[in-house]
């Protein structure tokens, strides 16, 4: 009794150090964010500030050069600096990829082939990608939902589901590399889960068929 | 020679003659206008407009009593006033039902079980229905458009084909009484085939399965 109590206080000790390793071993990914006016700000900016905290480098792409305009508290907010177009990077430069939700952001996004190739680019190199809120519905356009567990916001439930998707309702999913959440409400477990994500690098099964 | 343009010219005018008494003739229809937050302002304010030019009652039905704000020109409009609540409100009062589009405000009403019912009990009641921008989207709640030709804002098209519709690029597209536009440029013709639509009445095809 005694050594099963020690071998399983052992593990559980290995398994946390193990973890925090990992949360501060970001140094030297690279994650994109793609995103345009109205993503929701606390979308893009508490996923952001875990990352560098974690020691990756964040860059921000959007569809042209501007700042964009943060959507918060149901009004727009403070404009974001864009670090790259997407037509000047590459999903190849990056390790992750993130996607803010807002509802007007991933409508904007969807719109654009650009966006919707960049996101596919993550899938087919088998690198992760979190998607919240809104986000997902980029995924939707880029045909990389068939046949994975995920969530979303409710509003878009259906359109992943009729997109073959495995919708469930949880603060955070995370099937092979692909991590999803639904609201703002969401974002620790998101973040945790996308940094545990980003860590454990390529992931087999993320990626464009299953 | 002659014959056939006389003929050609007397059936040129009677359709012209009964098309304009078709215009004329929404005497004693009662329109149902479901909207909330961030609809798009021209999208309501035109059609409505027409519609009562042409002797109709339009009623605009909400979430809640409280007035509602239109959206245009990329910000926050003007505040419309609501007529009805959803919750006293019955589709057997209304002749036909519209749905403006907005990216925000089909997003809210899609959320709501009401709103999702209100929309297919027209369907159920063979009752033309007219959607523009994204307005399609409460129709893939509805469970309505599988097998129904339409049209919509490019970036739900692939939401609307995962659901079974076949989506084509027209400025109008008229199904059996399921009347859908793009944009607000396609307002012209989108309020024309509304009010023919209308002044028609049912239509046997238009459904709720197909």
């Amino acid at each position: 009794m005694i050594r099963i109590i020690c071998v399983s206080a052992i593990k559980l000790i290995m398994k946390k150090y193990f973890l925090s390793e990992e949360i501060m071993n970001l140094k030297g990914k690279k994650i994109a964010i793609l995103a345009t006016d109205g993503f929701e700000e606390s979308e893009l900016r508490v996923p952001q500030d875990a990352l560098e905290k974690a020691g990756a480098i964040t860059e921000i792409i959007s569809l042209e050069k501007n700042d964009i305009k943060s959507w918060t508290n149901g009004n727009w907010g403070k404009a974001y600096q864009v670090d790259h177009t997407l037509s000047s990077s590459s999903p190849s430069d990056y390790d992750a990829l993130l996607l803010p939700g807002g509802v007007l952001n991933p409508d904007l996004l969807r719109r654009s082939e650009a966006a919707i190739q960049f996101t596919r680019d993550f899938f087919e190199q088998h690198k992760p990608v979190a998607a919240i809120c809104h986000g997902p519905q980029i995924l939707i356009d880029a045909d990389v939902v068939k046949n994975r567990k995920l969530t979303s916001f409710m509003s878009i439930r259906k359109d992943l589901e009729n997109a073959g998707a495995n919708w469930v309702d949880q603060e955070v999913v995370c099937d092979s590399g692909l991590v999803t959440s639904r609201t703002p409400q969401d974002l620790n477990a998101f973040v945790a889960k996308m940094i545990e994500e980003v860590a454990e690098g390529k992931h087999r099964n993320q990626t464009v068929e299953r």
